[in-house]
């Protein structure tokens, strides 16, 4: 079984207080060993083991590849003269998803494959070595069927996101789209994906009719995560948790009771602070949330209509600008925020047993992926232990 | 003499309205030719004739490269724990630029060539192929000397900001400070440089301070730059107009009688956004500028402590978002605007007779710039006709 060590590591976030400092579990002068894809040893440079194959990072920092809980992949088309107008005063509202909608019932498969592709190398490059990938942009059985079969080519974190906005020849009809989603299309759509997921907004779908499809989920064997609170308070967050869903994203706007609901709670607050950038929405109140003890989660939320970013660490970098996380707290919700985000626990910490899904910075900190916002730090990637983003690019 | 093709170009952005649509001379299926590092030819795909080296865009945008007119890229040390702290509540004043000048003095002269460098190439990854240099971390004849020495190496536009902050040896006498500047640094470093700057605002230096400062250097030969209004209103704009400085930089606080004298003036008003991001100050008030007939630059700022970034598309996201500038004014500012504030007619523009500074984004059009934040949408770029970042890297 060869090994891998990582020596000279100025920097290691191990985001396990037992093997480190504070509640990232911070390592100086570090070393980390992979053997058959996992983490199996951590401790100084100095006492590092001998290994087969050795990177000597000269001081960078190393961190746990970061866990993308939220993108939209599978789509055609291209929004950005919507974003031109949306910039010039135009407000958002959910409708526009339909225009994507049009363009990926159009498109082929091999066309929708390619681009969740190219968003997963992009994905890549800035180090996320998990990516859910949603459907969304179908919402007839056969476009759903096909974007959940072309996401699980490429990841196993599959969301059914069976009710996004109703389509056009549902237009006026919410209720007898729902019911179309409850007796055909998850039925046909859950062998396919991991999760179940609704957006509960105006505009979108109201509490009911988002209760039907994800309790119809959770009866065909999915687990429910939810897009709620984006644009306006609402029951997206007290349904999440009332259905224990595993993460309720966006949260933009939220009460009292909100927090309250998911502080005593075991969903995630996942917060996409890329498309309030986007559309120039506010941020959430991140340290509300923080300070009463839910647990936070960052995503990039890449879709071509409000946040056409694969960026964790632009994503970051607004975390701490915008909604006042520090830079640790960034750091460990696009990282273990994530994997709770996914109920997973094999990935988003870098102490002995997780997988060894590590990312080296061009920087000897942390703390660079939001001091220098914008700027590509992510230097190298390695999922399960195998080199994936090296010097000359992305390995196949 | 070597010609390159640049074919099926799917936008080219010429900021030559006679070479195209609206004030960026917009032209689509479009190619140019590239002869003895000049732009010799645009026009279309289909018409665009043979040359020796062909590169096929495949409907991808090309820009002229950003013009960088603002960064400050001869120090040493990080301020990732001020920035944390600042991020925490702590507020940001001028003096922390006395923390990067320990560090510059007492580094070695390879030292900071090597960061200058790094620097640089990482600015001509997100497609920066002009790129200003300012001393101002040296502050002592000899320390100013050797730096605008080390940025002579990489640049032809090497500015000397002989008073940045007034130094620790010299604290409670900034006017003692001023006139060795005066006396002492500017006749020793102007054989150097271009241009001549200093930081007039409150805890830096105030308007005559800042008036003795650039009258000399215009005596010796310097154009002047202001660093004003960054923090709070005050003289510094008005005093660039009246010296006929090339630019004036940051403008974040300006009032009514700022704005009319930039409008009647040739001062480019340059904005920093990266600069506001990073300590989370007001953005300034582009549309104001704009609407008042003000020409605009974006820089990045790029500096150890208050914008530790390289990347004009993240400016130009952050123009976009925070400033109200269309993307195309955004992509201009980057451009043309960034040209204008180094009073240069040779970079700037993909028209013929221009430098052959050009950028291809990994998208179809330049709204993607904004559209796609955080994203390393630059795939290649040329610096007069010679590719210098490919799908490899960076040349050398």
């Amino acid at each position: 079984m060869p090994t891998t060590v990582l020596s000279n590591i100025g920097t290691l976030v191990t985001n396990d207080p037992a093997w480190g400092e504070g509640p990232l579990g911070i390592r100086h002068d570090a070393a980390l060993v992979i053997a058959d894809g996992r983490v199996a040893w951590v401790g100084d440079s100095a006492a590092a083991p001998a290994a087969d194959t050795g990177y000597d990072l000269a001081g960078r920092a190393v961190l746990p590849g970061f866990v993308e809980s939220h993108s939209h992949l599978v789509f055609a088309g291209d929004r950005a003269e919507e974003f031109a107008a949306r910039m010039a005063g135009r407000p958002y509202a959910a409708g526009g998803i339909r225009t994507t909608i049009e363009a990926t019932r159009a498109a082929g498969d091999d066309q929708l494959a390619t681009t969740v592709r190219r968003l997963l190398d992009e994905s890549l490059r800035t180090g996320s070595t998990t990516v859910e990938c949603k459907s969304g942009y179908g919402q007839t059985v056969a476009d759903e069927l096909r974007s959940v079969q072309i996401a699980a080519r490429f990841t196993d974190e599959v969301t059914l996101l069976a009710a996004h906005v109703p389509p056009p020849e549902y237009a006026g009809r919410p209720d007898d789209y729902v019911r179309m989603v409850c007796e055909q299309m998850i039925p046909r759509c859950a062998p396919h994906a991991r999760w179940i997921d609704v957006f509960c907004e105006r505009g979108a779908f109201d509490r009911d009719q988002a209760h039907a499809v994800l309790t119809t989920g959770i009866a065909h064997g999915l687990v429910p995560r939810v897009h709620g609170n984006q644009l306006r308070q609402g029951p997206g967050v007290r349904l999440a948790v009332e259905l224990g869903a595993a993460s309720v994203d966006h949260v933009s706007h939220v009460n009292g009771a909100d927090i309250e609901a998911l502080a005593g709670s075991d969903t995630v607050a996942t917060l996409l602070p890329g498309a309030d950038f986007c559309t120039r929405n506010s941020y959430p109140d991140a340290r509300a949330l923080l300070d009463a003890g839910v647990t936070v989660a960052l995503g990039a939320d890449c879709n071509p209509g409000t946040s056409y970013t694969t960026s964790l660490p632009f994503c970051i970098a607004l975390a701490v600008r915008e909604m006042r996380m520090t830079p640790d707290e960034a750091v460990w919700s696009a990282t273990m925020g994530g994997a709770k985000a996914l109920r997973r626990s094999d990935i988003g910490a870098l102490s002995p047993g997780f997988r060894a899904d590590a990312i080296a910075l061009e920087a000897p900190s942390h703390l660079h992926l939001a001091y220098r916002p914008g700027v590509a730090l992510v230097g190298r990637v390695w999922r399960a232990g195998v080199p994936v983003v090296t010097s000359r690019g992305v390995a196949r």
